[in-house]
């Protein structure tokens, strides 16, 4: 897809021109390999193998200004000891204060969309200074897992299978006073939510889902009623009264894990390659996309370097795809097919 | 999904305690390790590879009571003659005859739920002694293969091809009198059997299912309809005068080889894995399944033990999906969602 | 599926018998392993691999009388200096020349139906010929790419990337005299075309399907519609006027790569197996297939063998179930269900 040949040159600049005028976005790309919450190494490469699988380069043929941030640089809190159950309260606590932060500043400095590469989602994603910049924002969640255990039911401990229930004011009365998260406030009313793609729902969080009235599709779902027309609902559900933005936070887990082998809670029966480019091309569609999370590639789980590049590779497609790359190859700039004759010339001048 | 953490001993007693008394289900496993109509070493091991493959924690994990029978003993007749080209009939005949009456015996024991673990279709199910003792009974054959050849049509004279024949009232006068199937009255009208699935039909088989008018959905049905319509029409047929028991019958080979590399006869284009737990999720979700039958995984036909594993364990999601494992996570015995404060006194007391 | 046992001699010669007054077929199969405008070597293998895979005994088993006419023997011309970006213009050009005259001399002879093995693209098809013969012809183009560049809008100069707008009667002002075509005229209307399966569509391309208002379905298309309403759209536009012939066009590009890895451009997002199988499915029960080219097996960029083989394998079924394989088994020459008592004493005689 690459322009090259006797008329692009010109073509290509024209094109430069006239996509700088229409989009006028500035996309700022942030990444945060947070690894200390693990035992095993090697996880603070996972924003690293996507840069490497080509973001930068999709995105800037896509005609985005790109900005790269860089990776943040997590100082880890030797002293952080369980609260109940829940592990290492304190450096998630930190570490997401220092992400919000992070995506504040890129904000304020004029980008108009803010692309997250996390490898944990126990980094509760940035939402929590992009709500209070912006409370009209809505959110669609792409994950095998609802996220939505507070403290109190959540099986395991981990932080990575709450954010939710710490963002839903609904849920603020069920959840307990954690060491490190005091500065967080809830921002997000449970009709602002839509998930895509669970398969593997704790029997509370499928409990919090019902009793909130919150809208979800499983794969089941998705089975019955085809991913066009949950595209159709979830715009219905989000978008029928006003157009607002958009926060995608998509888990690359959402995807069947013979597409991406490299995470760490892989679930049979995930998305087609497909219904994961047809959602993000729908919700690029909207034109109202305003920040996105692309969570847990992780490459020390991939069992070859195929399967890594295959997942982070799967990634960059869904990130660019969120950001208007199409599969039909429509592009504003050309408004003419170039004549027979006036290339000729054109190349002998 | 497993049940742990601060508030979850406190659920799981009360969940145990609800579920025995909503479900009062109790589930026999059996297995039938038949072998020796084969060439191949070591295809006794079917059975065993499913169970290894968690299928009892799996079950006991969806609060039924189950009992494995374990696996049959076959005893091995020396003289078996063709008759026709019928391979191996009085064997084939005397291992129905003592899984029939093993069925039987669980039946009569009380068990609501009979499984099967059939490592060769030649095995010709438990059906001949449930649907005497449970005339009601109507069939689901999901399945690459229609296995309704008679003895007359079959191209390659096994009788792992032909079971539904046996079965077929309107068929009886076709088939001849095989040595080791006197014991054996037909039980099923043709209108009681839908099939799902097929995609390499015999032209002989073909003309059956024509002339005798039977319900059936190929993949090419499949790829037109959709699996949803696909189950709605199959419980119009099966269902829609009155609620009946539903007996299954899954072979492995339904699923895309890429899939369910494990089996004798894979046939390119078969079911998704979200199709056929689609299938066992509708099925469950009627109430009336009452047996099943998954047959054809052959641990010695796996290229790797991947693939063998790969195989076993999706049979164990396929017997799970059918007997209420869900992709939403519904689960009756939670009814609020566990408060912060009350939690935390719960912890300490 | 092949007929064997005590009934099925017989039935094999009624069948023989019936199928041939009743479809009175006779295929042409030509390879065409074109080579030299590529660096690589081995590439003229293409048609081979297919034909080991099967091919002739395949559609001998669907009671076609198949002529197979061997590969075309292709000159190379020393000198072919690229013309502006266009490399190998006259190899190009004398190789469907060649080609075009032997799909001539097939129909000619009386083959009803002509099937074209093209290892690349570049090879322009057999239509110009064949267009002339049948000037009713319409065209089902089922591949990744649009394949509809012109000279001034290629990115690369690759000839394979510009047959269709060679044919395009609207489009041949837009074309410069390439060396080596000079015999070529444009033989289609825009609106005799339908495209199934793009997903990698150049810029220029793109702004020639929506200016000349071209049928086309991407792979987004196909998960909006689904694949049933595709084929129904498609027929609706090229046949609702009238009956005509049907050409396909099938690149096996058009398939996922993980189904097609042994090709030149494969992109991720293609047609799954059932897909690929349907839509052939669909253009058999026309009845108006005529010719058929299966282009881009490219036996040396497989990575392993299986991959090779997986790809031929996948060709074969392709033009198969173009003929008439189908996946519900039917076959018009058996007409009864053949009773035990008669097939006995047949057995004896």
């Amino acid at each position: 897809m690459a322009l090259r040949g006797p008329l692009f040159r010109l073509l290509r600049i024209q094109l430069s021109h006239t996509s700088q005028q229409s989009r006028a976005q500035s996309v700022a790309v942030l990444g945060a390999p947070f690894s200390r919450g693990q035992k095993r190494r090697g996880v603070e490469h996972g924003p690293k193998v996507i840069r490497d699988a080509g973001l930068i380069e999709r995105l800037s043929g896509l005609d985005y200004s790109v900005h790269d941030f860089g990776d943040l640089n997590f100082h880890h809190l030797e002293k952080d000891e369980p609260y109940m159950d829940v592990k290492f309260p304190r450096n998630v606590g930190a570490a997401n204060k220092m992400l919000s932060g992070a995506v504040s500043r890129a904000v304020g400095a004029g980008h108009t969309l803010v692309i997250n590469l996390l490898y944990d989602a126990q980094i509760f994603k940035e939402l929590f200074s992009f709500y209070s910049l912006c409370p009209d924002l809505c959110l669609i969640w792409v994950d095998a897992h609802a996220d939505v255990n507070t403290p109190m039911t959540s099986p395991s401990g981990n932080l990575h299978g709450q954010p939710v229930a710490f963002m839903l004011k609904e849920l603020q009365d069920k959840m307990p006073d954690i060491p490190g998260f005091s500065w967080m406030k809830p921002c997000l009313s449970s009709s602002d939510l839509v998930y895509i793609g669970l398969r593997d729902v704790d029997p509370g969080e499928h409990h919090i889902l019902k009793n909130l009235g919150i809208q979800y599709f499983t794969m089941r779902d998705i089975d019955r009623l085809g991913i066009q027309r949950v595209m159709e609902v979830t715009f219905d559900h989000l978008l029928a009264r006003k157009q607002r933005p958009i926060h995608l936070s998509f888990d690359i887990d959402a995807f069947d894990p013979s597409l991406a082998p490299a995470t760490g809670t892989p679930v049979n029966g995930g998305l087609t390659y497909r219904e994961g480019i047809y959602i993000t091309e729908e919700i690029h569609n909207t034109g109202l996309l305003s920040a996105m999370d692309l969570v847990e590639v992780n490459p020390v789980l991939g069992a070859t370097q195929e399967a890594v590049e295959a997942t982070a590779s799967l990634a960059v497609d869904v990130i660019a795809s969120s950001l208007g790359q199409t599969r039909e190859g429509a592009h504003p700039s050309i408004d003419e097919i170039p004549p027979a004759k006036e290339d000729t010339e054109q190349l002998r001048l």
